[in-house]
């Protein structure tokens, strides 16, 4: 069996050798293993974020063992699991602190589960503050190599990790209610709510032609690209309202204007043509937004 | 034949998974393929600095295909393009913004093209706003692969692609008159001029004696290095004059003294020795420098 | 013999295409090395802080070619050199301005040396500003395809190398006094002292119970994980006194309290809980602290 590739996020930072600690462990272990970063600049400590990110990017990795290391609890009781997914034998490996519920639930959930505590592939000593390289970037190469969860730690009930439960948004006629879930490095801000729950709540209005739907039609978009239309739409954040153009590409707002689109991971979101909507409307993950559509 | 090598430019920026998810996605595709990350933090939508780094970046290159994302009007009516060069069957894939013209021009010319909309290659479902996931990323990776340009869209016409032909510096005697092309992360101010240029302004003028030309002499700097001579010029910026010291190396200026150098892609440009000289100049990309020699 | 590994680490940055370069560079020669990149976010010119972190992560990494590059003194009278160490026949590639004194040190000393300046795996033509492309790199990616120090440039003595000599901690019963070393980024401050000078300054006092000790057990941290015991101490810097807690884990100090561990890589130091200890405590790199243990 030939090594895995592993895809790593973290929230070590650029400035420091951490995350180039891990991956050299790694190498070690696995020098086959293709090593795929997918972004080591989560905020720190932010699990939610990174949670959000892995979330959304493993379904576009090739399949093998995602490392993932936001943890806040480094040292302490939360446990350091290995966990496998149904889908295409994929095993993730982090803290047990929620950092891995969106993606497991993405990957058709958890069939097998390890606790990695006195991982026989952890480094002889394992450092309290630094587990990603003593302990979760070794067992993440042996798993790479060929190595079983169970082989990996104890057994635990894949029923027993941590799950985060996203906040549901309220889809009513003409109004769709959701969470910042998210804001990127660019300051567009997306909401806990999908392209289908906004097609949901326009259903049925005169003004919301089939033409502009946002979630995007099967066969990409080439055909509609010269020919995006756009509708005026209102957004309401802690009680004042914001003009903005319900359109699909950043360029169908006016530069500095207000944009309402469907993102690339399917969320509704805004946008800032060349500028930043967070910054813009002063939201941050958690705030309330109306997108009101009559 | 063995996959190609893709390079992989883009203002992505390294605080989300954005480049990361792209990564992965050739890595799906064409797993055999390295993938040289030239950088990812080029300013968002800078178009001009992207296309100046890859034109800098790209001689350096193994040959391959060389992936290319600043991209401001991403889902709008620009064309997404694959572009095959002279040198070496080299190929570019990125938006036909101006983003690949220095580097095509710099690599030989374009032979052949296609424009990428409707691409058999792009993921089923192509969003708006992310076609470096879904339609670059893609592409790329079959192309190293060894698909061709002409299998990888519709042939277009190489004079049709999109060129931005660099402003040209005033040469005179004894002064150089030439725009701010390029600030880099430590501040050093590229010009739009060549060491040659430079050279012909100081040409027959008597304190400007051969051993301090700026262009390397073949054969590198080894010979040289101990011995680097330096003479005193003046540079003017908005009505200002400023001393600074014509030499080859950062530390030929005293600390904190400003330096007229050629720098490693050829350019004449100024850096301030262990500071900064766009912050201590005020100087912006754009702006007017004239070098005076007497 | 296959292609050996190359870690990189440097001061480039990553806003710009510089490191990036490099690595087009070592593909273009020994396409079959794996370059795992360190960190490229060195603060620029940081000669200590870029051997600091070199010195920590290379026993860490799989033997092979170690490139590094912080290098104020590009193009004048600082050698290049590349310095075959005594562990793994590791080589080590960069310039001789101390940034790779510890490390030469933890890899157990230098066996050889050769001054690279015209080395015949130099590039044609060799910028006096970027010796990483023109030299460096190019030099690393020959050894790791095989070619030897001696082949790389002319033999110097291992002596005549730079050395940088740590300042050394005070340790009395009940105290230690010891330099700021280090600030990450999360604002961990590292001070010059290890675990075990910290065990000296507390060995016989009555409240420094065996199980507290810093330094962790053999066999990794998985027993004591739950039930990581803590103690109150002092910090005192530039005269002010600031209440600390002795422990293992960040969390073991409560949410903005100050911590004294000892670090991943052996050496006490000052965190506070999801905060920055350097900005709570205003300190920099070779500021003295005293840690209270009575």
């Amino acid at each position: 069996m030939a090594a895995r590739p592993i895809t790593f996020l973290s929230d070590y930072g650029n400035s420091d050798e951490f995350a180039g600690v891990c991956r050299a462990v790694i190498a070690k272990i696995s020098p086959e293993s293709a090593v795929i970063d997918l972004t080591h600049a989560i905020p720190r400590h932010d699990i939610a974020r990174g949670a959000g990110a892995l979330g959304r990017a493993l379904p576009f990795t090739p399949p093998g063992v995602h490392l993932a290391v936001v943890d806040p609890g480094v040292g302490t009781v939360r446990r350091p699991v290995a966990v496998r997914v149904a889908e295409e034998d994929r095993v993730l490996v982090g803290p047990d602190n929620g950092l891995l519920s969106p993606a497991i639930s993405t990957l058709g959930g958890a069939l097998e589960a390890a606790d990695l505590t006195g991982s026989t592939f952890a480094r002889a000593s394992v450092a309290a503050t630094f587990h990603g390289r003593d302990l979760f970037a070794p067992v993440a190469a042996h798993l790479a190599k060929g190595a079983s969860v169970a082989e990996a730690g104890e057994p635990i009930e894949p029923e027993s990790l941590f799950v985060v439960t996203p906040v549901e948004p309220v889809v009513e006629p003409g109004r769709l209610l959701a969470q910042v879930a998210d804001i990127d490095g660019f300051g567009n801000a997306a909401l806990g709510a999908s392209g289908q729950d906004l097609d949901l709540a326009g259903a049925g209005l005169p003004d919301a032609p089939t033409s502009v739907r946002l979630t995007a039609p099967d066969g990409g978009d080439g055909a509609a690209r010269a020919a995006s239309a756009t509708l005026p739409v209102t957004i309401e954040i802690a009680g004042r309202k914001h003009h903005a153009t319900r359109g699909r590409a950043f360029a169908d707002a006016a530069e500095g204007g207000l944009l309402v689109y469907v993102d690339s991971s399917n969320r509704v979101a805004l946008a800032v043509n060349r500028g930043s909507a967070a910054a813009s409307l002063g939201v941050e993950p958690g705030d309330e937004v109306a997108v009101l559509l009559s």
